[in-house]
């Protein structure tokens, strides 16, 4: 059973694929590659028939799977949907494409009787698609959080533990191929949201945009927010969370992506560097968590060949229906509305640069008290920020208070005079 | 598509398998149940047919899964081979038929084109054997490592955190149905050996002999030993461990089960309570951790439901030769060897009863160092365990040395007059 592969794409991940077939799998056989900048290279490409032209490898009939590994999104739209016109396989690493995508691309897939493979765009080596399709769709999920993001994770983790700064840490991570040449996407958060929105659809049955899911990155995180919750033990990680909550008749969906302080006993504290890990709390089985690379050539490389492997057969011979029900042909998605979350209820992290003034704690606390939020410590850096102008840093834990009152106190903090900088607040989650 | 069950034993997990069914899945019908003591189950079986004769359901041509969830070997196995024989799907929690039986099991499957279900078997609610059957094979798994019985894993965990006897918990955790009325095999990790043998025939496709496999269970592990564990920064895990080594020519195959001491970033440090985790490393995707549920009526239940539904489908309408070879019936197996730990090197704790008389650390030094084993620590209990026959707990932590000459240290040692009672030694791993 020889499965033949036209692969766009000879990148990072491509080139884990082209490595881990040629050295395990010689019934996978690519026939042909198409990447822009394939005449430089000749030696990882050696054998294979190339090409800067997609209709290249679109025209060859010979192919049974398409494999997408290019970036970007306009491009891989225009080769999903030709894939799939053509009624072939189609897997990708890509995210983006299908966050935003998805929706028109399953129907097609569905329409067409093929699959789609998307393991390597979530959580690269973790084989949370497969077992979201095959495994926990029998419970019901209940909830579902994750680091999703390694770049992000990998510096928040090299902050902490070598207590060096933002800007370096991600060049050095840009410099282990950990980080993205142009790495907005992982550390605003956006990269999440959209691994997010795939897996809510998978949970929930329905498609959400990726526009609308509140998004918090960490590129506002300084080595001093890291260094206080450290003292106060906490870590920070970026967690996508998806919550179903039952508020009277309809259950909402509620969607996140936001750093958050968690506890020492939280299932996430260990999760560092570039791996990634998803939690799930489900109404049977309980609790599950999956942990593995999230990033890196080879991790990711062989969630497409595991796709390759699982859809490629299934997809060149299709069983009769009976069997097709088992191995279910992309689901039929509703679209869906996210829930909003100004009715969680959280402990606090705050942390204010003020100028050092009389007063000031006297009317924050007031603010604070008027939202009914109380205070559970505060904290004063002892160096001032800005010796000139007097401006130190304030950190406050709260008690638990709604998100609703929460950002209504923000927002009068911010307007006050004594405010001198920022002013950032995170969720604290113990367990 | 109706798919038609027949339950054999409804105990803890078949009563959990009739309410996630009744609850959840009006497609799957159970068609009557085997039960010893079905009289007094009226409640949990009304509108079930139901008797305590096997051939009542084994000669039901309606069923199309046979589920046995009875418990001991003989009496399943005579199921097992009948529903194979009918050429029915076979689905089981029961690991210590599996891994006396499997080899012949899983061949007379293969003959009759259906499949045995079994990933209720190991690990509760994880599904480590749908991962392992249809993920992780496709990458190459260098070792697997993990906490497979939930009931020790309750206990040891309870005794540290409640400093509690080890008795005591025990019969708090039959209490609670985290253990069987007889425990032995739990606790003496015959268990967790079982589940091990079952999941090296899938990571080595060579099938083990269990009773060959070395193992030692948590029976002779005290409160004390816990505490000086904590003490020193490690916690006691029951850890089963598959590792390929590349010794010369031939891959050996090197399996056990052993309380071992653990560091504080292993990776199995906050696996608690009830919870069973696996650890795998392998050649591309480098690692993954999956964590869920080892024991309890629902989670394993679940574990059954998700093998009816993959396998019950599949065996009813088995699909055309191709897509059968994307949905293997069970792989063939050949028999395998275990290669000996004696060449491998660990740190030790080591803990000595001994009288407590001038001279004993002298003499206990020299048998390790003439087996050149190095000491990096002493404790002495500060009081008495005998006061009356002036007996201390001794304990040492040894730099890293080999099995071979551990084994013959401690032999020499137990030799010794000074010793009193116990000699307990457990290796230590710090990641």
């Amino acid at each position: 059973m020889k499965i033949k592969i036209g692969l766009f794409g000879a990148g990072t991940i491509g080139s884990g694929v082209i490595r881990i077939i040629r050295e395990k799998y010689p019934d996978l056989e690519i026939v042909g590659v198409v990447d822009k900048f394939y005449k430089e290279k000749k030696d990882l490409l050696s054998g294979i028939p190339t090409s800067d032209d997609f209709a290249f490898l679109l025209d060859n009939p010979s192919v049974d799977v398409f494999v997408e590994l290019m970036g970007g999104v306009e491009a891989p739209l225009y080769v999903a949907r030709e894939a799939l016109e053509r009624k072939k396989t189609f897997i990708t690493a890509n995210k983006a494409l299908l966050a935003k995508h998805g929706y028109a691309l399953f129907e097609k897939a569905r329409e067409k009787g093929v699959h789609i493979g998307y393991e390597a765009a979530v959580a690269g080596a973790i084989p949370i698609i497969h077992n979201l399709k095959y495994i926990f769709k029998n419970d019901t999920i209940l909830s579902l959080q994750g680091i999703l993001n390694g770049t992000s994770n990998y510096i928040l983790t090299t902050m902490r533990k070598e207590h060096r700064d933002y800007r370096e840490v991600l060049a050095e991570a840009q410099k282990l191929g950990l980080a993205e040449a142009d790495p907005t996407l992982d550390i605003n958060g956006m990269d999440a949201a959209h691994k997010l929105t795939i897996l809510a659809a998978l949970v929930t049955g329905q498609w959400f945009s990726v526009e609308q899911i509140p998004v918090t990155g960490i590129d506002h995180i300084e080595l001093v927010d890291i260094q206080w919750a450290e003292k106060m033990g906490y870590r920070i990680r970026l967690v996508g969370k998806i919550e179903r909550k039952n508020t009277g008749s309809a259950p909402e969906v509620l969607l996140s992506v936001e750093p958050i302080l968690i506890g020492r006993k939280h299932f996430l504290w260990d999760i560092e560097m570039e791996n990634n890990a998803i939690l799930l709390q489900t109404e049977y089985s309980q609790s599950h968590m999956l942990v593995g690379k999230g990033a890196g050539s080879l991790p990711t490389a062989f969630s497409v060949v595991t796709d390759i492997i699982n859809y490629g057969a299934l997809d060149k011979f299709p069983g009769d229906n009976a069997t097709a029900s088992m191995n279910p042909v992309e689901e039929t998605f509703t679209y869906g509305e996210i829930g909003s979350m100004e009715s969680l209820e959280n402990e606090f992290y705050l942390r204010l640069e003020v100028y050092d003034q009389p007063g000031v704690l006297a009317q924050i606390a007031s603010i604070l008290g008027n939202e009914g939020i109380s205070i559970m410590t505060v904290h004063q850096e002892p160096e001032y920020k800005d010796k000139e102008k007097k401006i130190v840093d304030l950190v406050i834990l709260t008690h638990r208070a709604l998100r609703r009152s929460m950002n209504a106190a923000l927002a009068s903090i911010r307007k006050m005079e004594f405010v001198a900088g920022k002013s950032i607040t995170l969720p604290i989650k113990e367990t």
